[in-house]
């Protein structure tokens, strides 16, 4: 780490393979010191031929409660959804390739037979190789797309450093800022998802290893063109985040005309009033306030939502009609891959909604 | 049924609570007389004291080969998707409303804590109180809203009603052919989906007992504004369906100018290429062909894709832009609520394709 808290990076992850001593380590002093354990599988990564000896250690329970609730199936990671309760979604597990606990959360990463390499955090997915680009793409290029030659942007969570490379294909760009606190996550996204990982080589991108409220609230006012929060669990209108000093400190760090981007819930959701949500956030954000959404297969529902919120500047950003479109032909920045999922027609349909989804709740003659 | 071959409404259904006797009845003989089991829980529908001690009896095994391949849990729903194996959907089962099986299909109507009542054709989830209106309302207004004053359309499948409760809502329309071969499946919705199934009782409509390939060839040519297929699994481009002699025989019985919109795969599956699917039907349809696509959570992948494909009329169909909205305020046909889903702005959205979706897969660099 300098003296401005940016680390610098090393391949330092720390393998141990004393599982029980991991996953029951109850490490709370809340320094990043890795703990890290590589699945017992992970050692046969070059034997092949062992594969089918070692079903059985594939089998992954994550929910044990009450099977009526959560339903379990060895040999599959079952995800289901507070928010929309009654339903699990299964993903078959082909063989596990890493679990390890961090002082902060405890991960997972396994090979799908249907979505590729999984990424699991505390038992909830955070991303698959086959429908990250649905996510990564279009929170990232949502805002950054609908203003004009954004500079500097800070990205907060985000530690798989998919956003970083999405920020890195726009030449304008001059900072990227991510503030993560888990550097286990990270090094554990560089090992198992380089292409996901590559947006860390960008050589914009600062690392700070902080709490994202803590370092925002020690920023200028007037930093950033955009802010991307991929920190927490998606918004909704009752969440404490919407209410804190989070939100009037992004707008603080925003300039006049910058952007905030942050992950909101499913519109499918019976918790979810996009109306009220976007009415709060409008007390804190004086220029544009929008929710949009994308379809990722793996997430439940189906269906994942951004809400864009703008400060005030010369004119309110219209975030419907991207001004800034990004040239698929030129391949600008660290990321390896032209994009898949974003393109200016994608950008402005996101923001279409289902007539349900267009009123407020509490005003809905049948709901 | 009179002299047309339109059969006229009674409630038939009847019922027959021998559960074993239905189940292990096979009969081949292609007749529609009807067999149907009230599940036993149905019996006491009032008397809802009883539920818990009936807990065993909800458990419901749709897939009971390999749990490896196909898991199952007791209670719970599963579907699996063969198209995009390694994944399940899991619903909880509340109460099981109904089991039986037609001479042509098994049926499963039940309580889900998540969907609301669910309906289950040969183990494939059909539709769910909760997100029918995405299915319903996109599969019948992108082909109707996309053609001036549409008079008469053919819909072959779609048993339950619910498209021609959309149908209703047009009220240029004048008249509403459906095929449809299986009278108890009508008979179920009718009861168990009112809301759905209301659609029969508009009276511009009217019911063919018949195979729709069958009735197509035997409609004049041009007879109709528009024919929406609901009644094959999704298409993709290697389907018997796009070779056969049915779209040439849709295209025939449309009138110049006339639409075809028909269920097609997911965007997210890997066996579907829209290009290759959409130059296939150009060799029948000589007007417009696009790909369109809605989100319905209970659905593998979260989203269900359509075909819309138009004959050659004075000029050609311009799907993405409705020139015949549907005016949400007024209240016209036979449906008890206003649109819940499609708007104008949501039929555009739905020809927004994502990048990976808009070339042929055989020319993607990475695929």
């Amino acid at each position: 780490m300098d003296a401005n808290g940016v680390l610098s990076f090393s391949d330092d992850l720390v393998f141990k393979k004393k599982k029980d001593e991991v996953l029951n380590n109850n490490n709370d002093n809340g320094c990043s010191h890795l703990q890290v354990l590589e699945a017992e599988h992970q050692k046969d990564e070059e034997d092949e031929e062992e594969e089918e000896e070692e079903e059985e250690d594939n089998s992954i329970i994550i929910n044990g409660d009450d099977p009526l609730d959560h339903p379990t199936i060895p040999g599959w990671f079952c995800e289901h959804c507070p928010q929309w309760p009654g339903q699990a979604h299964f993903l078959k597990v082909d063989k596990v390739l890493f679990q390890g606990k961090s002082a902060y959360q405890a991960m997972l990463v396994f090979q799908s037979s249907a979505y590729g390499k999984v990424f699991v955090l505390d038992g909830a997915l955070q991303l698959t190789e086959k429908d990250e680009c649905a996510y990564q793409e279009m929170i990232t290029h949502l805002p950054l797309c609908s203003i004009p030659n954004p500079k500097k942007v800070l990205v907060i969570g985000g530690g798989d450093g998919g956003i970083l490379r999405e920020i890195s294909r726009h030449s304008s760009i001059e900072q990227i800022d991510i503030c993560e606190i888990d550097t286990m996550l990270i090094d554990v996204y560089k090992k198992y998802f380089p292409e996901i990982a590559v947006g860390y080589k960008d050589y914009r991108v600062n690392l700070h290893i902080i709490d994202g409220s803590a370092f925002l609230s020690s920023v200028p006012p007037g930093s950033y063109d955009a802010i991307i929060v991929d920190a927490f669990d998606p918004i909704k209108p009752d969440d404490e985040v919407v209410r804190s000093k989070l939100f009037e400190n992004v707008a603080k760090a925003l300039k006049e005309g910058g952007v905030l981007c942050i992950q909101a819930e499913s519109l499918w959701f019976p918790s979810l009033d996009i109306q009220i949500l976007i009415s709060k956030c409008k007390q804190v954000f004086k220029g544009s306030v929008q929710y949009a959404w994308t379809i990722v297969p793996a997430y439940p529902s189906g269906v994942i939502g951004f809400l864009l919120c703008s400060t005030q500047g010369p004119k309110d950003v219209d975030f419907k009609n991207p001004i800034n479109p990004i040239d698929s032909n030129k391949n600008f920045g660290v990321a390896t891959q032209p994009l898949k999922f974003y393109n200016s027609e994608v950008h402005s349909a996101a923001f279409c909604l289902p007539s349900f989804a267009k009123k407020a709740k509490g005003l809905r003659s049948n709901n």
